[in-house]
């Protein structure tokens, strides 16, 4: 049971989303920008970013929901998903996006773990300032997101089909139109919204 | 030296968001809503919070800073400041700032580890379910600045006098102006903006 009152029947973060619209709207917007805006990065290495620190931060909902919006960008490559979680380093993913996932468990653990060395690496595998900022900022980010989720203990029912059909959905609109919809959808929208 | 080439002259989190105003507007919307707007818990004590869990996060320039806005909301009540860092429960301040202290911390360590016990003595103290929401996510979101602060290894220039001047003017003016301040006087705000 989630530890305050939160409107029923949303899963993970869109409890919270719906219950406080004020703080739904730049967490959104961020989400957006990092993950689905035009980017030199492709939208399924960003998820696949997000996926692999939720994984590591242990959010059920999370790692489920952006692994499946990662495979929806990615042809529906499930297998991908959870080999970049148990073993990144042997996944057919580029040397580029092994660099910054070795940057963003780092960031995961503290920021203070990210050295020299780990951002020289990521540079000589080809990537540029600001994809190593995206990168430092999305792994942050949920650091973030896992513990809102968690620590409010939102409802993540189990059922992998509902995460895929989500994932579908948000690979394809983004994060701010998904807001929308919930925020819409619920009685505690503030006055006038 | 920082990890990515941030515009020179600007400490700690004010760089990156120089260098990446698109991700700084929902960044700096959310610490407004979270820190700055009117809520029933009152600015210095959101501002504790922000400060214990960057102490915890051992993010120099975030603990440094928000301590500083925090006691010029508190009649620049340093020494108080001091006091929640090394030991809340035995500080002068309210049963409920204590209680949403500890939910803080166990955010800090991550969502998992906030207990229905931690938010029952919350709600006891009188804490509300908004407050709880605010609190859990003001940690959370601080798990989020501290490792983009300290993950690009932003410059932090210890000079405590420099974070007194900045805290009592974003006590004042709050984040969304401060904001707007430093992105227009960098060389690196988009075109047209």
């Amino acid at each position: 049971m989630p530890h305050i009152q939160l409107p029923e029947g949303l899963q993970g973060i869109r409890g919270p989303l719906a219950f406080r619209p004020e703080t739904a709207k730049p967490l959104n917007e961020l989400a957006e920008t990092l993950l689905h805006a035009p980017n030199s990065l492709p939208a399924g290495d960003r998820e696949l970013i997000a996926t692999y620190v939720s994984y590591l931060n242990d959010c059920y909902f999370c790692q489920t929901v952006h692994g499946a919006i990662a495979a929806a960008h990615l042809a529906g490559d499930e297998d991908l998903v959870k080999r970049v979680k148990a073993d990144f380093q042997h996944a057919d993913i580029s040397a580029k996006l092994k660099a910054l996932l070795v940057v963003a468990g780092k960031v995961q653990r503290g920021g203070k773990h990210v050295t020299a060395t780990d951002i020289e690496k990521a540079r000589q595998a080809g990537a540029t300032d600001t994809e190593i900022h995206d990168t430092v900022l999305i792994a942050a980010a949920f650091c973030m997101y896992n513990r809102y989720v968690d620590g409010l203990a939102t409802w993540q029912p189990q059922d992998e089909a509902l995460y895929r059909e989500r994932g579908k959905k948000t690979a394809r609109e983004g994060y701010v139109q998904m807001s929308r919809e919930y925020i819409e959808n619920t009685e505690l929208k503030p006055q006038g919204a």
